[in-house]
């Protein structure tokens, strides 16, 4: 059995979502378990429950050896105010499992990869689980969680480590606490709902204080507002104008992003789940 | 005479924000020169020319013996881009210049700082000298150009220096080559069109990286857009919040926003202004 237990670090989602992950869970994955603790309900303003309730229902997660991996509910905003904590309270059995999510969880994600706590990956989040479109996503993690990597980002080679960040988290991430050494590696990067000159903005910030990374990789930017003036540059031309400018080779596109599309990209070098 | 060069390093105005600042100059500042380099009114797609108009529009004005001071037209994004190359090509006469400007020229302001090139200073800008309101805030940097302190941010003591920033064009420029040493400083910050949750991360961001600073102050946060739940704490409540968690004592509010009771803060200590 692959036993994988999901919080919610960020925003809450529902009951619903729930169920919809657990029918897809039976019908196509009989041996892997899903167990929603209940944090993933809590309400407390924009947030899942107050930053203790969300913290406790991770390390409730985390800590307990019964479960193999960590799912994280959703993104949203929230999991940067409790991941400092997380890692110094986890303990032996949380530095053998796997950690999945992406967009705003993010923070957790670097907290995790920065301090050696397991394996880290990027990839979708059970709140996807209602949408047809939606579940194709879900079932990428829940098959690479079962030791099936036909849903890997296919540009990781093995070789060179890798990462994948939203935008705005990475750019928030940088020279905090919760930084990892991205020295070396291929990092990847996706954003939605931001205006281009913003991404442009963040481009600036991160070409700015990135370590010298291996190359950077653009996933899918999504929903981009429109501005009272159209900006002039393409999201890959800002990309590739940044990279050049910091001398950071732009390796092309990046199969991540918040679309159904989104691969799983294990942090490091891609591997196998330990799960599996 | 108090000679003012005026050039856009982000965004461009048009020939009737720049009328409408001539008439006001000239009906109550009988002994201050408004100039507007033709540069103000250069488009590329989202900014005012490209990056090199736009550089050389503010290196004219700034290395300019002619000028006492140089007055950035409007904000909006694209300072940054240039803020590095605008520095390094900045000659003797530049560094006894004073420079005014916000938001988005912030980044400008921070270059000027870091590298002791003349006496820079948070006020707003010609582009609101179209409305009675915008009118009151553009007098006052006119009259601290001309040596009257009257429009200065009420809380500068003269004793601990201070800095002014749009809160995002702070996060954006801390760590980077731009970054000035804030230690020591109060730094004051203001917001506009901003969700509180984007407020919040970057406090979340500033509070780990900024160095040991004196103090914080928080301006006017104007316009946040309406989001899909209630955040569950103010602005003010999120910076206190940011403040108690860093050890950074939070000293109050700011005057100064995207508001027309927006107030000059001279950068370092205050002092009359060098055009006088």
């Amino acid at each position: 059995m692959t036993n994988i237990a999901i919080c919610a670090p960020a925003t809450p989602i529902t009951r619903d979502h729930a169920r919809a992950l657990e029918e897809l869970v039976a019908a196509e994955f009989p041996g892997t378990n899903v167990t929603f603790h209940e944090q993933c309900f809590a309400r407390q303003g924009h947030f899942a429950g107050d930053d203790l309730v969300r913290l406790t229902g991770l390390i409730d997660c985390a800590n307990d050896p019964a479960f193999d991996a960590v799912w994280f509910a959703k993104g949203g905003y929230g999991s940067n105010r409790i991941a400092e904590a997380a890692v110094a309270r986890m303990n032996e059995a949380a530095r053998s499992k796997t950690y999945v999510g992406f967009s705003d969880c993010g923070y957790l994600l670097a907290a995790l990869y920065r301090h050696g706590i397991g394996q880290c990956a990027h990839g979708s989040m059970p709140v996807s689980a209602r949408s047809e479109n939606g579940r194709k996503a879900v079932r990428r993690v829940l098959q690479w969680l079962n030791g099936d990597n036909s849903g890997l980002e296919p540009s990781l080679d093995g070789k060179i480590p890798a990462v994948a960040f939203n935008l705005i988290t990475l750019a928030m991430i940088s020279n905090t606490p919760l930084m990892p050494d991205l020295g070396g590696h291929v990092v990847m990067v996706e954003e939605v709902s931001e205006h281009l000159y913003s991404i442009d903005r963040l481009f600036f910030h991160l070409s700015g204080v990135l370590p010298r990374i291996a190359g950077l990789r653009l996933g899918a930017v999504t929903d981009i507002p429109e501005n009272y003036v159209e900006f002039g540059q393409t999201e890959e031309e800002i990309a590739r104008y940044w990279c050049d400018r910091a001398g950071v080779p732009y390796l092309g596109r990046a199969e991540i992003g918040h679309t159904s599309a989104n691969k799983v990209v294990p942090f490091g070098l891609a591997s196998p789940s330990r799960a599996a």
